[in-house]
């Protein structure tokens, strides 16, 4: 949850002037988005959402992710669309940051999923691969495998003060996952972040996705593994294997995974959930003072490791290979 | 800004089951309020703010609060109405904190308030004091003259680590405002946190006043010395008395100071500044750990003490009594 930057009335009547949105009714800052500020925006023209990009965000990726939403919702898939100025511009300037407006979602974010839930998110998820495909920029994956051991060392050595042994755990896996990485996957647009807190639902059905900014080009079984992580694991740290199937049947009702794809799905679920684990590690680390973040906990994820690491085959997260 | 409590999906349903306001379309915390968990809240009927009441907030004052809101929402003043559920209660239990429904108030808060604005402010803030006049239930100011010393009792020795000479400046104040605090002003209801986070505008236009959970019976004219202090200095701690005068005019368009009110002020404004300087004093020293609320700076109000300090008459906040 976050406001990092204060928006002066001053900036924000400037800023709204270049827009075809009538007269600004309400501006709050709104309590979600960790890398970004974010403002409930209500117009004469309807509700929006305002966002300034902070310094975790590279302006240089913004094209990128604003023309994806653009994609997407040009597609049908429910997920904000960039607002663009009166010179057709949908990245502007606010209080000193790139700021853009998109439109808003209605829905509620679900803390505790059933597997309902999680059988629309994997249509979901699959219906975000199948309308990327045409989609004509890439965008690395600059927190997959070549980007987590620089990230373990922005934990300097510190991982121990976290829990005992899991500087040790964390390289065991990173040496792991070194030599058992799989290539070759189908690839494609990836959101690598669609975690409860992205996904809206009206009752049961899902209504729509937001928050693009972590998006990339990467194995498209590499985000399933992610919503595994992310969806399917209980308050108490077992993994519901049901969830699991029903995110997994509902992906493959849209998109067939390959065979290597399943099978791959026990280490890209490691692969994933080291990545987590880590980005939380270095927060958790280096919480600035005065920050209004609550960091979220990095053994979370190491828990999750502790059952990958044990798991056999796909079929342990509700994967069955066709016969 | 604030957010203190999460409120489950499941919590959130079951409370608005008993609500007539269809289904729930979305529900964000806002980044506002420092007292209390304010989630905007959007319905098939339209936009409300639910409010949590966390531990400041005594659960015995909330039928003052909520009846007064209805009181002056009744006298056509624009302030939240708060809103009742189908057995008629308009005061509920959401995630074990007492929850209320509020109307949604158009309008933006004004950052960098001009003469016009103060005006306004001066003119709602008499309206609310007339509004007030026949309302039925009174609440002692607990944050009044007799507050005070205990007030700065738990600041426990501390203030000179926020400045130097701070405790000592503070004593003499208390002293000084005990022997001369005036008594016998004409009383009402107010206010007694009109800071600019609680109005809200359309242009130069006030559309409503929000947060009345410091309102109390106390002396009308020492509301408008609150106001005077909140709204009137610059940013670089200098007196504008242009706004001054805008305010108090504003006022008397609406209800007349009476001479000995008028003459008052410079104490009330000594008083209202001692208030707000003592209770951010306690907040800057008491940070809880792992907050989200960026303390105010006491300091801002030493510096307006300062200000207030040297004032010879009313004058000097634009005040004129009647020839």
């Amino acid at each position: 949850m976050a406001v990092y930057t204060e928006v002066s009335d001053h900036d924000l009547r400037r800023f709204m002037a270049l827009y075809d949105l009538g007269e600004v009714l309400s501006f709050k800052g709104i309590a979600e988005g960790v890398e970004n500020s974010n403002f409930f925006l209500q117009t004469e023209r309807g509700p929006f959402i305002l966002t300034l990009y902070e310094k975790r965000v590279r302006e240089d990726d913004l094209p990128f992710f604003l023309g994806l939403m653009k994609h997407l919702a040009g597609k049908g898939l429910t997920c904000p669309l960039p607002v663009s100025n009166r010179a057709g511009e949908a990245l502007g300037t606010l209080a000193g940051r790139p700021a853009v407006i998109v439109t808003f979602l209605e829905g509620l974010a679900v803390k505790r999923p059933a597997a309902i839930h999680c059988r629309a998110v994997g249509t979901a998820l699959a219906q975000l691969h199948e309308a990327g495909r045409d989609f004509a920029s890439t965008r690395e994956n600059a927190l997959s495998l070549p980007g987590w051991a620089p990230l373990f060392a922005r934990a300097d050595g510190q991982a121990d003060r976290v829990s005992p042994g899991l500087g040790q755990r964390i390289e065991a896996e990173l040496g792991f996952l070194a030599a058992a990485w799989p290539s070759g996957l189908p690839t494609g647009v990836i959101h690598a972040d669609l975690f409860t807190d992205n996904v809206f639902f009206r009752g049961s059905e899902l209504s729509g996705l937001i928050d693009f900014y972590f998006a990339c080009t990467d194995a498209l079984a590499y985000d399933l593994a992610i919503c595994l992580n992310a969806w399917c694991f209980e308050p108490d740290g077992s993994f519901n294997v049901t969830k699991g199937r029903a995110m997994i049947a509902g992906y493959e009702a849209v998109r067939r995974l390959d065979p290597e794809e399943g099978e791959a799905l026990p280490i890209l679920a490691r692969g994933s959930a080291l990545r987590f684990m880590l980005t939380r590690l270095v927060d958790w680390l280096n919480v600035p003072p005065g920050a209004l973040v609550r960091p979220k906990d990095p053994l979370e994820y190491d828990r999750k490791l502790a059952f990958h690491r044990k798991v056999a085959s796909a079929g342990e997260y509700g994967w069955e290979p066709v016969g």
